[in-house]
């Protein structure tokens, strides 16, 4: 099934900006898997085919309320020994998400690159295996997107917003928890923001739904920032949330990549609109 | 420490309207513990001393996240022979709360009271026991307050969203799903609304918090139900969602009853114009 973090990434942001993809993939990743992404008009200059090898490869299974994620095989394959040329329209770009690989490989592209907006995604594999890598790749970066278990993991402080603020200590000036069907936290210098999931009826498949919650997040602080507005804008950024949100909610609905590729804006800007419905609440005082 | 679901239900809804509490102490209920329910206004005249008896007894411990409790020891005590009798004036109130104890004794106090909505908590334990009196215990309530995994078990359904319709299908127009620190979400016959908990550095006892919720959530829909609200509405119920929220986050800010017995209502409402400032986000439409 095609997938991966760039792929899902990619779709989901292709709503919001123009999209670039910088990796390797292996003869396996054929004029299918292009397609998908050149048919939401996703830029595919920069993805390497490396002649013999074979694409990443994630199997894995989920527990009965699909909120946990178990790896059952990770094969690295064309990423072990990758690297990366970043094309000039690339370098250039003004917005770079480094999707969840070695922190070293992340951190080569991010010296290779011009984006005066910067994030990354990681995991609890490097959160174990090579922590002091990642720990300076997070320094290098304007905004870290984890899961709030790999939070806690990291910093090794029980309470999230504890967690937050000890991993913005760290260097990067925003921080987004991602929380499974509960939704996200952000956290910034200014204090933190939270929006819950999208609850759906049918869930088929959660995989690639972090990277599609940071595809669109990212994607929509791009659309923004092409407009002038600052990314570390307070209210562009609670907006990306809830569109991040809804992208994720859109992954969730079928496998692979099968939904987000027949995706409209219509049906983005709708399900936005009933997010909003359906999370907000009207202040009265107490009246008693 | 003093607790329980009855003390931190009232606690918290006596901000909101005139609370009545009903159930069985022993003699180590003292003037101290009827003084902190009496200090918020709270009626004890229907708390009934069992010469010789002890109080319901609860000790249990909590992961590293503070997100999952564990019982060590549950001692009914005065509770197991209890045989209810409600005065008049409880007969008579209009909403009526049963805190999580048997359902067989949930479904008496239900019988005695001529409530025009009521509402029940459960927990795991009597799902797994008293599952038949408790099914008839939530077909005679009009709302049904319980954990998100209490909802799966109970339904045998892993999707929330799926669970909630299938324990609205038992009888109850209303079901609140608690999520912890994640918040709660509501589904009725309209479909749902969610909320994320209120995020806070310094989480010192979630003991009770479940309770405060159901007294701000129950309480504020009680106090609007007496300026002529019904309490099945639903922009009402939304705003009895964050109430709910909010004192819950007061809640486990400190052990037992300490920080909810000494709360104002000043500091409620600042915390709920700082909930909505932080789960709220503008729409705009995808302009790409």
């Amino acid at each position: 099934m095609l997938g991966g973090s760039a792929v899902h990434f990619s779709l989901a942001a292709s709503f919001f900006t123009e999209v670039r993809v910088v990796g390797p993939v292996g003869d396996d990743f054929g004029p299918d898997e292009l397609g998908v992404l050149e048919g939401r008009g996703v830029n595919t200059d920069d993805i390497e085919r490396v002649e013999g090898g074979e694409t990443f490869f994630w199997r894995g299974h989920y527990e009965y309320d699909m909120n946990l994620a178990h790896t059952d095989d990770t094969q690295l394959n064309v990423f072990a020994d990758f690297d990366p040329k970043l094309s000039a329209a690339s370098r250039d770009a003004e917005m770079l998400f480094l999707g969840n690989i070695q922190p070293e490989l992340q951190r080569r592209v991010r010296s290779e690159s011009a984006a005066r907006f910067s994030a990354l995604d990681s995991m609890n594999l490097w959160i174990e295996t090579e922590r002091e890598s990642l720990v300076a790749a997070i320094a290098e970066v304007d905004c870290v997107l984890l899961n709030d278990a790999e939070i806690r993991m990291l910093t090794g402080e029980p309470n999230l917003a504890r967690a937050a603020r000890a991993l913005i200590a760290m260097g990067p000036g925003v921080v987004v928890a991602k929380r499974g069907e509960y939704g996200a936290a952000l956290f910034s210098e200014e204090g933190f923001f939270a929006i819950p999931g999208f609850l759906l009826e049918d869930v088929r498949d959660p995989t690639g739904a972090g990277d599609s919650f940071a595809g669109g997040f990212l994607g929509y602080l791009d659309g923004r920032r092409a407009d002038g507005t600052d990314p570390n804008d307070a209210t562009a950024l609670r907006q990306a949330m809830a569109y991040g949100s809804v992208l994720a909610s859109f992954n969730v609905e079928d496998f692979g990549t099968e939904r987000v590729r027949s995706l409209t804006t219509e049906q983005i800007d709708e399900r936005l609109r009933e997010f909003r419905r359906i999370t907000h609440f009207d202040v009265e005082p107490v009246t008693t």
